[in-house]
């Protein structure tokens, strides 16, 4: 093959999509399989220091792209709410000590009041933990979340909404992940990212693909190739609209957990050497 | 009670709702519940004649609300979208034997293709039947589906696109189907809404709610009240937008369905008049 035709530097793996590995061993796999980049998954961190886990990234050739997840902001309850604002601070802790330079927020939401109230509280405590943010070097992700998630996961659901809600804020610190699972169905969608890349806002990109049939809502994502999302277009949005990050996986699949997750990661490679 | 607390008869039901009847069964069942009216799922009516089911449906005092559904457009093969545009148009024969003066559109979509290629299909399609439809008396309603069914159920996800689908077509006869289950995460629902009303184009209002955690893509609607959706407010703006017609309840259910049919028609009731 060509130069062109094998290069993964700009490839990330996020480390939930090789679930069954722990962080070490994903460090390990994607290094020696010329990856570019890891996310790495706030509970993969769980009895380790993100100091000597980010070391271990650098050591083996990877750049640490971004920790996921902060958020889950919104709740009824006042002690709730504080709780999510100080898990988010200690997120963006870890993300500096692991030398990542964002962290995803997936903003959350409680079906137990209305939208537009979870979205109140979102911008609030936005507001809250973005100076933090500012003050160690680590920029600030919205994720904006499928529909389907609408109810308990996060209130902010189109691009559309992350942007104005960036547009809220004047920091270079806050902008925008753009995960093509998400947001594939948006008639708005080339429109939306123009905007966010132009506003300097695109900060991360996030590729799957969308089964059909969808079996589950949450553990169902398919690798590229396999779905229906329209992954040529939407790229081309993404480099139109100034992005030069990495094109990162992130796939949830019972199926794919349930494989070899060396084969597995053979035909990610494999999948996204076609898709880029 | 007083005749406010228990006045059903602006209540529809749809017969997929209670899926375990066939439509005699359940056209006596909601006569003697007092609901109001009803709407018929197409496959409720095979081996039988509309007329009779219409007859049927007049003579129990309930109001045939609509026919439900057409539609399934988008195809890659030319021969498939001529056969969905032929099963449509004898769809709104039946709606018109019936006495139904809606029939109900389920887009489509073709997860082989754009969604971009889809949509156009879709306004090829309509611009195809509007002509018979308005021919039979009966009106035809662009339902938008939720985002998680935009790779094979319908191209056409938010209210916004079948508003601007409708103003394409200069036509009394076709309109848009609110269904709070797929539009209740919508940002721009208020607006949109308002929107759909004043233009003359808010031909029908179907309620259910969302469940926390859903379990099925499909068939795991809540009925009013067991979910998250703020069924009050979405009622207020139909209201404010002139919407005077039936509230319909249409619930895709595994669960409901496996219950008692007479219990779960109960709870319908007492569930409308609590929202209502």
């Amino acid at each position: 093959m060509s130069p062109a035709l094998d290069d993964t530097s700009r490839l990330c793996i996020h480390t939930i999509t090789t679930k069954p590995w722990n962080v070490e061993q994903a460090i390990d796999a994607y290094s020696q399989a010329g990856v570019g980049g890891i996310t790495v998954w706030r509970e993969a961190l769980k009895d380790r220091k993100p100091v000597q886990v980010g070391e271990r990234i650098r050591a083996a050739g990877l750049s640490p792209v971004s920790l996921c997840r902060g958020g889950f902001f919104p709740a009824i309850e006042p002690s709730v709410r504080r709780h999510a604002i100080d898990e988010t601070l200690c997120a963006i802790d870890q993300a500096a000590q692991l030398g990542a330079p964002l962290l995803v927020l997936v903003c959350g939401a409680d079906a137990g009041q209305p939208l537009s109230e979870s979205r109140r509280q979102i911008t609030e405590a936005i507001a809250e933990i973005l100076p933090h943010a500012s003050a160690c070097g680590v920029r600030l992700g919205i994720e904006p979340l499928h529909p389907m998630y609408a109810d308990a996961r996060s209130a902010i659901n189109t691009l559309e909404q992350a942007n104005d809600l960036c547009e809220q804020f004047d920091s270079q610190s806050l902008g925008v992940v753009v995960d093509v699972y998400h947001l594939w169905w948006d008639p708005h969608l080339k429109r939306e990212i123009i905007r966010c890349g132009q506003g300097g806002k695109l900060f991360a990109f996030h590729i799957c693909d969308w089964m059909t049939p969808t079996q589950d809502l949450l553990y169902d994502r398919g690798l590229m190739g396999e779905g229906c999302i329209p992954l040529q277009q939407i790229r081309n949005w993404v480099r139109a609209a100034g992005f030069t990050g990495f094109h990162e996986v992130e796939i949830f699949s019972l199926r794919h957990w349930a494989r070899s997750q060396d084969d597995f990661l053979d035909d990610i490679i494999q999948a996204y050497l076609e898709y880029a």
